[in-house]
């Protein structure tokens, strides 16, 4: 007997009718002989209903009671779904992070989990009950209720299927795989049947939104077979795209996907003088204030003088700037300059780790289009570049054709 | 320094700006000196919010997953109100039922408190914490959340009390006070500075819903001071009305007050046999299926045969006919009859035990009104009468002056 654990998002269990429709499924994987776990979020729109309660209170309320409170979201859904399955005549029982054992660190809003006791689990496996787990909640050590941060749901699915080494952890949402790009920029992307957890995670990290990266470290390193599918899909057989490790014939393929994101600003500053540690000095300030800093470009404008720059998200440019400023100031340079007209487009794919000039490729691809080259990032994996934002739809149309993306057989 | 345990209900913390008063009487209660405690209920209308949820999915909802589901309506209000006092500057810390471990029975829906953990309580008021608990749950043994059953939130704050030796335990509501008569029939109703356990126990099942029962059978057991007083008034030094231990004082007053419920109805069955057990068969079928019998009367019609009448809430009155005509059915009875145009008129007070002749007097003030009584109950302390519903509001004034309670010194 195989254990499948579930992980269904917010707009999956959207309001009662949803819920039913994931019961159902549940139950009808239970009667193909299967050991069922799911993991649900809170539905969609009730973290924010709750979030903005708190924000009458205080723009910046207290961590730990802001954790109390958005954690009622998932203990609402995992309820529902718990009377939904009963109600069609199976066994089921809801359980709160803490309830289940998922001990955390302290850190709230963002707590990393540290352990999951699977003795209850078992136990109510045994029992033929179908288990419902509240995602993105656990418990530290004294017991104070502590929340995963954004995407924590998917993160609590892989966890709990690590801890219980299930067979497969579904992510079900509300596209059907990971495409080739995004279909609403490029009609003919490609469903893939398997990505590997590299590419995942480099997609995830440059725009697209179908996995928290940091369920898919946490697979990654546990080995966890992910499959995302959609919940809107009424077939039970009908296969999504298995995130697993890489192997010798995914390097066959140069790109396996073009990503693209439109929500992050540059901050440039000019003028640095050429010292060691100034770059530490801007970046420690600006992790130390939880700013999330993506691309960094160093480049030296004249003798002596370095250029920096990097990008953060819109919504975190205005704090990133003050801050940027203060370090400016204490430099003596005043030149601090940002652009929220920018796009990020990427290619991802593990051929490039065994190809030579897919760079080179992607450059003259985009510049025959005339699109113009700001910052260049590259990793193993992956090749970002800044542009325009206006030439954001173009190049991801340009890369995607450019590198047979539509023929793709993966 | 003193141990003042708060309770505030639903319509104290109805909506942010309501929370954030509670938050500054916790704090003004903290600065002149005290240790506080404080109980919240859901904020009003979340209750039913959730379950409309749940009866959507199933008219009765497992009751271990409702319990679950309604729990998060008081985690809500616990963090908003720990978010409000800690954004005034005082520092507080919310706490649901299971994290302060009131341990309850198993008994979902209705459970009763078994023991509270009171070392996290001490451990958190010694740091200069002002307390937050979540009213109306607990959980049992396994770590399954349970709720306490309507009023519930009145039970957890003298449990919290009763355990941690607090000086007072003060229920805030929306009326400042325990009336001689509901002000609504009786204007000159006044307010009573004292009140015993019992009065008040005898008022709370006679329609004044000031507090719920079985917390003050909880308080009389342990002996916690009750303060019942306005949420709305501003002043921290206007008394409201204590619920004390009684006194010999006390019995000197004949009736301390009157009380009338128009949400009952009546149900009569004639002409049973007159042997032993028929009462016990019945009432027992009643008692399994959850109904709330309030007045019992039985009389002898004709010779070997007996009528009894009944009174239970119109809420139930549907089940329990179906019940009464299932068990007259099985008795070759056939005569069962419902009267909804009832209302029950009650008078209370601790006098009555050392003072004769205050019912004759309650009868003959009804008489002179051409009220006529259809059923009577009495008790030590207490004597009800039903009547038609119509004659309940001239009912209560008649008594109300016929026993000088606008004169009453208490």
């Amino acid at each position: 007997m195989s254990l499948v654990v579930q992980k269904y998002g917010g707009t999956s269990v959207g309001n009662i009718e949803k819920i039913i429709n994931v019961a159902k499924r549940g139950i009808a994987y239970k009667k193909k002989g299967h050991n069922i776990i799911i993991v649900v979020s809170a539905m969609a729109g009730k973290t924010d209903e709750l979030l903005n309660m708190a924000y009458q209170i205080n723009k910046h309320p207290d961590k730990r009671e802001l954790d109390m409170l958005v954690s009622t979201g998932e203990q609402i859904s995992i309820s529902l779904l718990a009377m939904a399955i009963k109600n069609l005549g199976h066994d089921a029982i809801s359980m709160t992070g803490g309830q289940v054992g998922i001990i955390t660190d302290t850190a709230h809003t963002k707590a990393r989990i540290e352990s999951i006791d699977t003795k209850i689990l078992k136990k109510n496996l045994k029992q033929g009950k179908i288990i419902i787990i509240a995602g993105f909640q656990g418990v530290d050590l004294s017991g104070n209720i502590t929340t995963l941060g954004r995407g924590g749901s998917d993160t609590t699915a892989v966890a709990i299927a690590a801890a219980t080494k299930a067979d497969v952890c579904e992510i079900y949402t509300d596209v059907d795989g990971v495409y080739t790009a995004d279909p609403r920029l490029v009609p003919n992307a490609k469903k893939l049947n398997t990505i590997s957890f590299s590419e995942m995670l480099e997609l995830a990290s440059t725009g697209a939104k179908v996995l928290h990266s940091r369920s898919v470290i946490f697979a990654k390193r546990y080995n966890v077979k992910l499959e995302v599918k959609s919940s809107f899909n009424k077939s039970l057989t009908t296969k999504g795209t298995f995130v697993i490790k890489e192997n010798k014939d995914m390097e066959k393929v140069l790109v396996t996907g073009v990503a693209s994101k439109i929500d992050e600003a540059r901050i440039t500053i000019k003028n640095l003088p050429d010292k060691p540690g100034i770059a530490a000095k801007l970046f420690t300030a600006l992790a130390d204030n939880n700013i999330n800093v993506n691309l960094i470009v160093q480049s030296s404008s004249q003798k002596n003088k370095n250029n920096i720059s990097f990008t953060v998200p819109k919504t975190e440019l205005k704090e990133a700037t003050e801050i940027t400023k203060t370090i400016a100031n204490s430099l003596k340079t005043k030149t601090v300059t940002i652009d929220e007209n920018i796009g990020i487009i990427s290619i991802v794919g593990i051929g490039m780790k065994v190809n030579s000039g897919i760079a080179a490729k992607m450059f003259s691809l985009l510049a025959k289009e005339n699109i113009n080259l700001q910052m260049i990032s590259t990793s193993e994996i992956k090749i970002s570049a800044v542009i325009q934002k206006n030439s954001i739809k173009k190049a991801v149309q340009v890369l995607h054709k450019g590198f047979n993306l539509d023929k793709l057989k993966r």
